[in-house]
């Protein structure tokens, strides 16, 4: 079994698709028995969704041109709109957002912090590498949340987070300056360890370490092959 | 004649009234002999727009409490939807928003540096106070553009900005610390200030001076009257 989290060097084989978008794969495993209550995977997502929004601000702001700004002005109402239909299922549910988000707020915060890129270029990677992962992830799990919430969840996780637009705003910036494709894989690998993470901690492990191993590896097996594929179609080495 | 531009000390004398939000007074002058062509217009307002969601952004980023961040969220997203909503007119006559908007970039980013806050206190109020004034100010300009394009763009421009919600989040914050009202009340002067200057390089000014300081007067006077009645409402000295 391979255990994503302690593993070095060795890189999955997976097939050289077109951008996820255009061939979304089917998911074929999924996190059901490891899904956490209901109250813990919305505070969690839709508080990671609004980071996802805050990084877009901010990319935003640090944006080289007006045409970029307006390009990400519209992933940042998709992304807005990801966090609004997932505080949506916290009222339905009876609480309030902030409240059922507060817990979770350190160790994203600190996630945050560490996947903060040290120019525009870095930050547009990190909204689209992060997001990406992060809406594959959260969709495995929703499997297994209460079925009057499962599926207007994976709806709301499923939506578009803009990333074609991110995908095509790397490119360009990868076509306008060959030398930042090395720097921007690098950046790429340690993005998707920090992402691998904070999206185990979600998880509701059992004292079965073995057992859960075995749920975990495939899934996330299928999330690193989703993310090298994502990382294929920007012409960087995943 | 009042010229708003160089006054000093004097304060309109105007009636105490309730927040905007709950008695919004009809806009009783307009500007639209003043009115520019509809692509600058549109291009500055639309920019405009773009930078008071880019600070409600960093607000967003800087909020002490998860429950502020959950707030701050709603009012970006109404941000966002009014941007989208000029950007939209843009494309309608055929335009790209990027294009557009670049020519007012330098003087709307300078405007945006000059009305920075220092703490998150002063970057809430400047969100409220910027916005509820431009809003105000497109809104009587609107009423100058060619006719089939008027009554939507007032409608864009009329729609909720979120103010009643940054209002409370200002009150709660003075409640919280008292000493806060003089130097936010001082901060409003300074915002104020420079939202008028931006406000006016938008008009389409003639070569006559006193002509157009004619019509200018009274419509600042109720733009002056409009803000001082929102810093009322947040129990601060306009």
């Amino acid at each position: 079994m391979v255990n994503w989290f302690s593993r070095k060097g060795k890189r999955a084989e997976v097939p050289r698709l077109r951008p996820r978008s255009e061939a979304e794969p089917a998911l074929k495993v999924d996190l059901a028995e490891l899904t956490p209550d209901l109250l813990t995977f919305l505070g969690k997502s839709a508080y990671l969704q609004l980071t996802i929004f805050e990084n877009l601000g901010r990319t935003l702001a640090l944006a080289p041109t007006t045409e970029a700004k307006e390009t990400l002005s519209r992933v940042a109402a998709l992304s807005l709109a990801k966090h609004h239909g997932l505080t949506a299922e916290i009222r339905r549910h009876g609480e309030e957002p902030g409240a059922v988000m507060q817990p979770f707020t350190a160790a994203i915060d600190e996630y945050q912090r560490t996947t903060q890129g040290a120019d525009w270029h870095e930050e547009l990677l990190a909204c689209h590498i992060t997001a990406g992962f992060l809406d594959d992830f959260f969709v495995h799990l929703a499997s297994g949340l209460p079925s009057d919430y499962a599926g207007r969840v994976a709806a709301v996780l499923r939506a578009d987070s803009g990333s074609e637009l991110l995908a095509e705003q790397v490119r360009r910036s990868i076509d306008e300056n060959t030398l930042l494709a090395s720097r921007l894989a690098m950046w790429g690998r340690r993005l998707v360890g920090d992402t691998m993470l904070v999206a185990r901690s979600t998880l509701a492990l059992s004292a079965n370490t073995v057992s859960d191993e075995a749920r975990i590896e495939p899934v996330f097996t299928e999330l690193i092959a989703a993310h090298t594929r994502r990382m294929d179609a920007l012409g960087l080495t995943a």
